[in-house]
């Protein structure tokens, strides 16, 4: 019996390599016919064509793998091909780790994020005075925190609320980081403001509601500093690589990911932080990762310390 | 060009339908080792065998595709090959409609549900008392709905909240039920209280918490009466059809789907009813759907008529 | 016992008439505090006496009701305090059925949005050339439907998906749109496209990933055409509503909102529609509010028909 | 102006201490009127009585406050006085930490689990043969790990899935743990297989999908061993304790709570792991907590090194 099995496998792995040879020469004329329509302007992309040849090939099929097993390999046979056409084009993303194997390093006013050393971001969610802003400010120093965080531009669920100093506040938390020697870091929402956080922060933060606002973005990738990214508030990873991806591809290779938690049914937590992500995006990209325990947890009595390996 | 793009597609054409052929009689062959396993009793998916082969394809692999990209199409044609042995044996799910093109109707005390004319269910979460449920079975005729439901034994978050009045509960459904003439629910939680169901009451309910209590879905398909099952407060619609089968395989074709909502992050309403799962379950299965506004939107002042085409 | 359960009772009630006396003039002497920090320019929201009020309370508690208890009723009062501040500052949501209980009627180049009568809306995901555009349009023409949708700026997950022909489009459509007689809806997604968009189209668009833009939609509260809202891809009704309030209180008031489905676990559809949106945002509101089959299921298999009462 | 502000703020305060002691009369008041339902064996929660109530403060609302807002403050107050009865009544959770401060520590055959040195747990997910046993068995021995997992009863979404070998799985597992010195945890399914468990393993594991299978928790409490018990596959933390809880209750106290990941929209994880759940559960329980990162993440290429504090 188990000779008779021995033998069926040798079949089904010759078969198997007949297939590999016809699938990669498909893949060649999947190519060549890429190529012809990139020059002529189509969309490599036919659904219509896609489908004639997924009828014709429900029509032969002899059995005994039924039509919609049948169609469900071509689809994934034509997509692979799709996906190939797209890589040739694109490569890769710029943000994949499979593109640039070496760590990113971001330099913010000698603080280097990126590497072996951890990096401490903290600060108030909104700038609202001198006085606010220096007792944080010593706090921090004190504590050994290099950065400062603080918003000035709030983008708030309501209208009515306090809707941030703007660039006031953005003045403020200069003049305060620079008695104190911090660096800073401040929400922008304006696809017209980058130039002005170039004149008074040292790292622009996109939110999470904005994480797809790719106005936003493509405006991020023409700025001269790092861009801190935050993930939406119910993004997929796919998503955040692809946000980043904007940035990059529109000039500014100076990216940091931050993950801060995701939207679940769960209420102890505001927000379910999703710590996978972190090995998750060092492991496909090479941007710096940051986790954002406050935003995620809404709570002051949850801690957390994270090594990977 | 065209001229050329035709060609290459012609070679595509040709290609695929080469594939296909070998597809098939890669299936025969896989069907062939199937039918050997099952007569040894070992199992049909073997993991080890898989990687074995795609580490044997990607050391194969000329290109274009990359490795991953081989191992993602093998992957698909194994587990369609996996999918069809399996087929065989089960054919398809006994509640599919492809198995049985039209409506299961069930007869619940004369009341047929799963046909055209719509059922209304309604009664109180808890039997408390005669009176309490006097008055509602009173109010119930003159609405002139037919099938009372009423918990007795009820599966609560916590164990010191009222855990309903058990059996006595049940006799109480049916006396008051049996004065006014009406067809009686009740959730059902032990799977030794199948025959106690039978002897008190025309449906049992399966609850939400319990959708996946296999052993509670065994004994109700050997259950005489009726079963009615409620999705699983996160259950995808898959793992809710299967839920059925179960039911069904161990002998109750009887059983009637419920939609009562899913666990997501949205507050305006305790649960999200999902009313997409009504059409796409009358057309995946044969088996009544009823629609539980009450527990999936937890508010008195939302209502809907729906009508499916 | 009886007669002392209904004692107790009386007591109970003469606590809580003293308690409810107490509450307003508690509230009064709030209000009076808002509206001096109102003059003065100081946020009305004070964490910090709010944390000493309830150090001080939880101190004098004498039981038998624990701090925590004690903490959170407090709390509640101080929220409610609070919202009735905010409330005399804003009356109302300016969207809110309570604020304007008639419905708002959108007159979208004659036909009448927000009424009784059902208004369908269809047209392809992206403008693609004039003989997409003409073959849609006829064959919308023919159906009945008066509203063309065509997107002309695509935001899409990737950098390197097709992004739309952008202003080329919207000039497309609208030559199209008045070959035929149509009106039209497009996507806008810079805050300074606004006036583009008024050249133009009938109704500016805001997608599921910019509902909480609110830099485009303050841009869009200065349109002079109507704006259709989308729900986030994963917003609650709260925040959807607040998204609209944005608009209309930058001087917008033809708002439409639509249900796009959310995202959620489920993956028999491309996200789930949530129904019971529709009843809640019409009692909550008084714009139109739309539902998209189309998105939410990511089916061409599924379609309801649906009257809400 | 500030002067004003300082007296309005005193009357506020006195207010806020009036209304402290009104409260606690009120709740003293509650709790006898609770003693004397206890002994009528009446529930103590009456929705009537509490919109009678409600009906009556609204009518005699002066405002400024809206009746939404009295109604509100009232419930809550109703709310925390009820709490208070059932606190009285239940004390406080079993598995509290405020019920016990100390760290619950259980023994598994000599390896004590909830203190500080970690514990892994480590096996296949079924038990299939003697030969698949005894090389894990090893491999766990050499690599220093104690307890063995391995499924004798399989929980599967279809019922056609290998439902694991039962009975005989579990006296392979108690055999070849027994050759190697190594403790057993297995998954029990019906609750008349406790004694069946306590006679093969060491350790019950209840699984996700039947964490709210009360009657399985119920009959888990009657057991000698200690129980495993699996977070459900969207349960809240506030459920997943409340389950622990019934085990407790009833008898068992040796629980230990496995954190498994959530059902979210994330596709790169099967699961989302809620890593704020480990903190927030040791700090609200005394209980064991433990992460299963593998069926979370269902990724091999994803580690964790987690320490709280």
């Amino acid at each position: 019996m188990s000779e008779h099995l021995d033998e069926l496998r040798g079949k089904l792995d010759a078969i198997n390599i007949h297939m590999l040879k016809l699938l990669n020469e498909r893949a060649e004329i999947a190519r060549e016919i890429g190529e012809i329509k990139e020059k002529q302007g189509i969309p490599k992309f036919d659904p219509i064509r896609e489908g004639t040849m997924l009828d014709e090939l429900t029509k032969l099929n002899p059995g005994p793998f039924k039509d919609d097993a049948v169609k469900h390999i071509f689809k994934e046979i034509f997509k692979a091909s799709l996906d190939l056409q797209i890589e040739d084009h694109t490569l890769q993303l710029l943000v994949s780790r499979k593109k640039q194997p070496e760590n990113t390093l971001i330099d913010i006013k000698g603080i280097s994020v990126g590497g072996t050393s951890p990096v401490l971001v903290a600060g108030p969610c909104s700038v609202e005075s001198y006085e606010q802003l220096r007792t944080v400010a010593a706090a921090l120093k004190e504590a050994g925190v290099k950065v400062m965080r603080g918003g000035a531009f709030k983008p708030r669920t309501s209208p009515y609320d306090f809707q941030g100093l703007g660039i006031d506040g953005l003045r403020m938390l200069k003049e305060v980081a620079d008695e104190y020697g911090l660096a800073t870091i401040s929400e922008i929402v304006h696809p017209n403001h980058i130039e002005l956080a170039e004149k008074y922060i040292d790292v622009i933060q996109i939110g999470a509601r904005n994480m797809q606002n790719f106005e936003l973005l493509k405006a991020a990738g023409q700025a001269k500093i790092p861009v801190l990214l935050k993930r939406g508030i119910a993004a997929t990873l796919e998503e955040f690589v692809h946000a980043a991806e904007y940035i990059v591809v529109h000039g500014n290779s100076q990216v940091m990911l931050i993950e801060r938690g995701i939207r679940t049914y769960e209420k102890w937590t505001r927000n379910t932080l999703d710590i996978s992500a972190v090995p998750l995006l060092k492991q496909e990209t090479h941007l710096p990762v940051l986790v954002d325990v406050t935003h995620s947890t809404g709570r002051k009595d949850v801690y957390y310390l994270l090594r990977l390996f």
